[in-house]
């Protein structure tokens, strides 16, 4: 009797499972192919860009200063945009100048709108880490586009969700060897290496595509494949971690509830924010 | 008896103030010269900013991060301190991808030290506020120095000294109309005020003696010298009440003990941290 019941509670955890899964799967690919399409110019790049930061770190607003006055939320959200906008449009040679001033105007609207010395730095937590995490990390696809244009922003982006998908099918699966990770225990080595192995194939077919169907004239060797894998592996993994352990803080299970089976836009993208910028400068480096 | 008190408690008060101004006087012009002979190349003033940097950062981990393992303040107080360092030396035309590498690895360090969910949030106010407040600012004498030139380098820091000495003496003997600042609650409009006025002043006479006795080629015209003077005091002070909010949240007076009669390393560049961006900013649009 104990024994049916427990084989009946796994089996619907298995249905819930596969459900979550498929749900997973349809949003994915209804949402994809905009995502995409925004790859076709620099001004739908930025635009895309703008739009992720605003709607990840309206979530992540949302999550962290909830209990303050929600108008500082969406102030924030406002600010926090503006680093992609104008930097995409106006400041391409001098981001620093940008960021350094989105961060005082940041700092000081929170100075005149919360007088409580208790709760100031909550405030300021949030605010520099959407800042840094979220807008100045992502806006990082605006110099890759620049300099190394479409097809090479976009298999970026797709690493991100290669690793993603290889990781989980193969953590799903396989995963035994935890991490042992405080903030996210059900990691696996198994779900990394097969993560890594799946992006590592990806990137050749990409590029196989790219060049033979698209005309593209990209020209990544196998080393390069090999550490453009693994660099997307460690940090993705380091992303998610550093996203987790904000939300366990904050005893939210996911940061909004945007796309079925995801969780919320920073939930999609948490482990891409902390590649990116090491992709971008390891193609500066060897490519 | 009781006015007699009175006037003896206010004439202690008068002395203790006066001794306190002496002291801070003193304490300035010793440390000064050794400040402004680093101005003489830029490999020492790298090794200045770094310094300052290093100093300032390890009194804020210290104070905010108190209850935590002393390791992560060093590690951290290091850890902000390679960036004006790597910045200087290496990274002169890419510090966007340094800043990107030093904040991920700070958060890489907190989650693999930090394994408890309620105070890991206030570690990353502490890096991410550090990172961006102290190390990022400051490193803007960086492009300054290489842009501009000792001189104007030189005059930056010096216009924050002026600012803060002519609002301090106005403020203390005319001070009357009070900004309501919920942080630093002692701040005047004729402080502010008899501080743009001086540094208006001083931003001509250090030119003039820029120009005739060290041969420089200086030409700040007297609007310049206005918005410069301007920018200083809004600037400055509003960094000054950023450090005081944080400061007021960890019940502190100073954040250290470096120079008598002024506090910490931290307390005496709160304000240049936020005017130095601004006014390399200010100098690239209109010198």
């Amino acid at each position: 009797m104990q024994g049916q019941n427990n084989t009946n509670k796994s089996m619907e955890k298995n249905n819930s499972l596969k459900k979550e899964t498929i749900k997973r799967v349809i949003s994915a690919f209804i949402v994809a192919p905009f995502v995409v399409f925004c790859f076709v110019s620099y001004p739908s790049l930025v635009g895309l860009v703008a739009t992720i930061v605003m709607i990840s770190s309206g979530e992540f607003f949302f999550v962290t200063l909830k209990k303050h006055d929600p108008w500082l939320s969406i102030i924030y959200t406002a600010l926090v945009t503006t680093y992609p906008v104008l930097y995409g449009i106006a400041f391409r040679s001098n981001p620093m100048e940008l960021l350094a001033v989105v961060f005082m105007v940041g700092a000081i609207f929170a100075l005149s709108r919360v007088k409580n010395k208790e709760i100031i730095t909550e405030v300021y937590f949030a605010y520099s880490v959407a800042l840094i995490y979220i807008s100045f990390l992502l806006s990082f696809f605006i110099p890759l586009y620049d300099k190394h244009g479409a097809a090479i922003a976009l298999l970026t982006l797709t690493l991100s969700w290669s690793y993603d998908s290889f990781a989980y099918a193969f953590g799903m699966t396989m995963g035994k060897h935890k991490f042992g990770s405080y903030y996210s225990p059900n990691k696996s080595w198994e779900g990394f290496y097969g993560g890594v192995f799946g992006t590592f194939v990806y990137i050749l077919i990409y590029q196989f595509v790219a060049n033979s169907v698209f005309k593209s004239h990209m020209h990544i060797d196998l080393l390069l494949a090999l550490i453009l894998a693994f660099v997307t592996g460690i940090f993705d993994t380091f992303g998610d971690i550093f996203e987790s352990s904000i939300k366990r803080h904050y005893g939210v299970k996911h940061m909004g509830n945007l796309m079925p089976g995801h969780g919320g836009m920073l939930d999609r993208i948490d482990g891409l924010l902390f590649m990116t910028p090491v992709v971008y400068t390891v193609l500066n480096l060897f490519y």
